[in-house]
């Protein structure tokens, strides 16, 4: 007998994605179950050779689903996730909207599986610019500590949906061919599709991702520092990011640079990461061999390369970081905690529910 | 009476832009001439209202000549330029030929204008990358001093000059209006047309400008490294870059990060920034207020913004720094120098030969 899964957000830039995921996934799956909100609902959406139509998402929707991946913004999860728990469903969410809650394992597989474990029904998938850290960064980790971590990200419009990677392809068609002036390009989706004010990201690099927070750090840049502990079980690591959107459809790339705890020889950061499950080494100046966004782009792997000392500070290490956001950063990292779940047999109802139910 | 002006490598991406930057400028010109490679000689260019004909440059080619400004290529620079000293110019390079060379001031004038009273006939302009990163960073050093910084760039394509703008929209019109997968597209001159590889453009990000040296940091990074402390006349500044190109036209961003000798008050850094000649402050998040590529492009200044503590380091400052690559970056700068020479009277022959004639 295999699961029902349901996806939640069936029709959007991940959700198309985790479909893909889940169709080249072992899980044993009996019955595909696609959700959107109403405007989606009623598409048919293939699951293999099969066609299934979209329903709306409902309190009730999650009767007889084992488990239900949730992409549909941090809104959505907030109100359906606690009925898809107490339907009897674990529910993986791919929105930041449960990340620091303390009943709510946050989990990158290759770096914490075992904190699935305890899970109270949701376990939450990170931020798509922290996993690829994490996935480069734990076998460093493991071996010399961390202290700190500086990172700018190069992020592409993907991570901020469909219209945002329709905005950027008609502005780069009016920019390119039609000869409009980078600034005069009209947008309505970038930076960020709750704030105010909308930018062009044609020729352009926007240091903001998600709205500003108080403290003048962007709300993404605050995820990649409070993931990063909760990922790490570890408070002390200090974490500081600039978030940068450019105009790429996929393929986040980061320059980050850590200080260890103690010396590391940067042959041996190497094998290390190139040992690491789902990392891949891709690095050799002499080759001109680094990570590439272009490359990444439908692989599942986190590509890092261009290590190398700190001129200066003895532990200090930079590198550059490359992943396919959609797929590592958002739907397989979400279908692999689903694979995981499955594995490791925590596929089963919560017995108390630890969510408000709105 | 006013002077005779030389550009060499008027018919390139840097070189154009000079001619507008004089084309504005107060120097008070007599003449101007316009010299190239032999492929270009011949072409007839405007000075405001005047046909001026393309020269070969050659070795004569600099007699009456008071000042030089080279942007044709390092090989170009140092077959040259000391043909146009030993005529009498004071040449303005722009190339990375003379920068390191100890009988060669490396000039940013809003920084070290002062270095320029000694020089002997060459005064090198900084790389686009540094330059913009001094005007953003000489303020604080001033008041607070500087010990290290660690800065991941977003470069604009035309750094690499006019054939690699033409690719990038060429690359860029096949992805987007032909659908042609990125990592398809056919390159020929980026990441650095001088290396044996090259890599698309469009939809990605290059960690690679210039070649790579002995270290596996490229010599765009080693620029900013050697021409900082050069230019602030401290080796005991710890720099380490990453270097990165990224599908913009024209306009470099920067994400730097530094650390502070004395402790600073984010709003005395800003305060400091605004007062500082070259330098405008855009930084106010409740307004979505930042600097931006697209916005800079056509101004002389450089743009700071997104200026934070880091969340953990008492020392540490992040900020975002933008400037027009081709005007700050190369050819406003080294027409900033030319007005300094004249405003400073250092217009004038070198008595002494201390550049070998080839």
């Amino acid at each position: 007998m295999g699961y029902t899964i349901a996806v939640v957000g069936a029709t959007g830039a991940v959700g198309t994605q985790m479909i893909k995921m889940l169709e080249e996934s072992s899980l044993p799956i009996d019955k595909m179950r696609y959700l959107s909100s109403s405007r989606s609902a009623g598409k048919v959406l293939k699951f293999k050779e099969q066609n299934i139509t979209v329903e709306e998402t409902k309190k009730d929707s999650f009767e007889g689903v084992d488990i239900a991946l949730f992409s549909a913004g941090g809104g959505t999860s907030a109100k359906f996730a606690p009925y898809a728990v107490k339907s009897g469903a674990v529910v993986v969410d791919n929105t930041s909207f449960f990340r620091q809650n303390s009943n709510v394992p946050l989990v990158v597989p290759e770096v914490n599986a075992h904190a699935m474990e305890e899970h109270n029904g949701i376990i939450a998938c990170p931020n798509c610019s922290t996993i690829q850290m994490m996935v480069a960064l734990e076998p460093i980790r493991q071996k010399w500590g961390l202290e700190r971590i500086i990172v700018s990200t190069y992020q592409a419009v993907s991570g901020a949906g469909s219209l945002a990677i329709e905005e950027t392809k008609r502005e780069l068609k009016e920019a390119v061919v039609d000869g409009i002036n980078p600034k005069d390009l009209k947008a309505d989706i970038l930076p960020a599709s709750g704030d105010k004010k909308h930018f062009p990201i044609a020729f352009n690099a926007l240091a903001q991702i998600d709205v500003f927070t108080d403290n003048d750090y962007t709300f993404e840049e605050m995820k990649m520092t409070n993931e990063t502990k909760k990922i790490m079980e570890d408070d002390s690591i200090a974490v500081s990011a600039t978030c940068v959107r450019i105009p790429v459809l996929s393929g986040h790339s980061e320059s980050v640079y850590i200080e260890t705890k103690d010396t590391a020889v940067i042959a041996d950061v190497k094998k290390a990461i190139a040992e690491f499950p789902g990392a891949i080494l891709e690095d050799d100046p002499s080759q001109q061999i680094y990570p590439q966004a272009v490359n990444a782009v439908g692989k599942k792997e986190t590509f890092v390369g261009r290590i190398r000392k700190d001129l200066d500070a003895k532990k200090g290490i930079h590198m550059w970081v490359v992943s396919d956001n959609l797929l590592k950063g958002a739907a397989w990292n979400s279908v692999q905690i689903a694979e995981k779940l499955h594995e490791r047999g925590l596929v089963h109802p919560t017995t108390e529910l630890k969510f408000e139910l709105k």
